[in-house]
């Protein structure tokens, strides 16, 4: 049997009671290592299973599931996933491999980002599709999440935003300087890089969906007991520091009701003005 | 501190380790029990816990709120939510109540339906907003939920529909009878009611959303061992039957994924017709 099992947000105690048990006596435990990360290393969560933990990075569910799936027809492989195993679309195809050579799975879902922001008192029932926010460079800023958001807004819906992680990524300039692959320290989004860039596409494409004025949430470490909440206008949350990973940051629909605003208005970088802004602008059927 | 801890979605052992570490330790442990239902008994979770469990009904949360929140400044009270603790609004309520009167809490992030939905290969990104079922009668059929549809629909998303359960319902006629307050049996939505439900005002509405010939996915028993997931028009759903609760429905959205085709089309109750359609109508850019 393939288990896809999920790991929850922050660390090694997030796993469920019945993830936990499957881990222990799983042949092979692997864990996907490359569209989300636990908030602790790998060490801490071996320590924890009494268990060794292989590393699974894209290169090897991608092209090598076959080592991953070997024997699975009749002994039990652990496949590990940060968050709920079916936040991401790999993983269904893993599942569809595995399923077209008839090896059995089951899947142990956990928190996922997508349900751990109901944390920002947003209702979960308001919320449009999710969009990812990729890291812009010179030449590279795509604007592909732009009309999505768009539709999200003119529905009145709150839109997930998450930010990009970059691991395992190899430095070209030292691949081409001197032929050799090494790889650059891991990079994260924070909220305020996100906000930043939310404005810059704004003031490039004009259509009132993302601009300084429109409120959001930032949030940090969901689920942790460090967990930080901030709201504000995307111009506020660009100088916000929310401190070490993970990052989400929720753009916030115009058909809110009292009830968010209550809570977000405590947690709010300048209450006064976002109480303001939402009582001027958002709290409205649309 | 209250704690509000999520139980995901099958049995006691979806709790997480972190979860069931406070619970053992907490002073009072209360367990929601009217938005959702795990498929065990409280007792199998009071044994599990080795904690006697108070059951919390609506009533109580929302007018007594005091019972639970009393002394938590300095005792640890566990109040114990199927799914994700913000799968509703109601817990954001009891949080607002917790802080205005200096009560720290925190939140213990588990599996919701919103995610766990992932199972059925459905990509969590292209859902629009979740609505919620509830039993027709025969004076009273809301369709309030069919704007929203129609929202996610003419934007090609997915829509996650939540059916009704009712627990603890007044039997009206007894009381009216005979002044006795009794309670009539759970009662549980099941996925062929919610089919014929949605083709019915489908009928009265007549604006193409959710027809006899629409797709639709319905799920049961997310995450338990005998999950089952049918993939078929709403005019087949409308017959099967997917055994005991708790049941949840997604009316597909045009903006579809081969991959998902893929995943669906094996679960589907007529492969090839389940195959026509999808390639005639879906999988399209909208």
């Amino acid at each position: 049997m393939l288990y896809f099992i999920g790991l929850g947000l922050a660390d090694e105690k997030d796993i469920t009671v019945k993830g936990l048990e499957i881990v222990k006596r799983a042949e092979r435990v692997y864990l996907e290592a490359y569209t989300a990360i636990l908030l602790v290393q790998k060490d801490q969560l071996e320590a924890f299973y009494g268990r060794p933990v292989i590393v699974a990075d894209r290169e090897m569910v991608e092209s090598q599931s076959e080592d991953i799936l070997k024997d699975a027809k009749d002994v039990d492989v652990a496949f590990l996933v940060v968050g709920d195993p079916f936040g991401a679309t790999t993983h269904t195809d893993l599942l569809l491999r595995a399923r077209s050579i008839s090896i059995p799975t089951r899947t142990i879902p956990n928190a996922s980002i997508l349900t751990g922001i109901g944390a920002t008192g947003l209702s979960l029932y308001n919320f449009g599709q999710t969009i990812s926010m990729v890291f812009f460079t010179d030449e590279w800023k795509p604007t592909s999440f732009y009309p999505r958001l768009k539709e999200n807004i003119s529905t009145g819906l709150h839109t997930l935003v998450l930010l990009d992680i970059k691991v395992k990524e190899p430095d070209l300039e030292l691949l081409a300087q001197r032929g050799k692959v090494e790889y650059l320290p891991p990079r994260y989004m924070s909220v305020a890089e996100c906000a930043q860039q939310l404005v810059d596409v704004e003031e490039d494409l004009k259509e009132g969906v993302c601009g300084v004025d429109a409120l959001a949430v930032g949030v940090a470490r969901v689920g942790a007991e460090d967990m930080r909440i901030v709201a504000g206008t995307l111009g506020e949350l660009r100088n916000q520091d929310l401190g070490r990973p993970l990052h989400s940051l929720v753009l916030i629909g115009r058909r809110g009701h009292d009830l968010e605003r209550d809570f977000l208005e405590e947690l709010a970088v300048d209450k006064e003005k976002f109480k303001k802004i939402w009582d001027e602008n958002y709290g409205k059927q649309v």
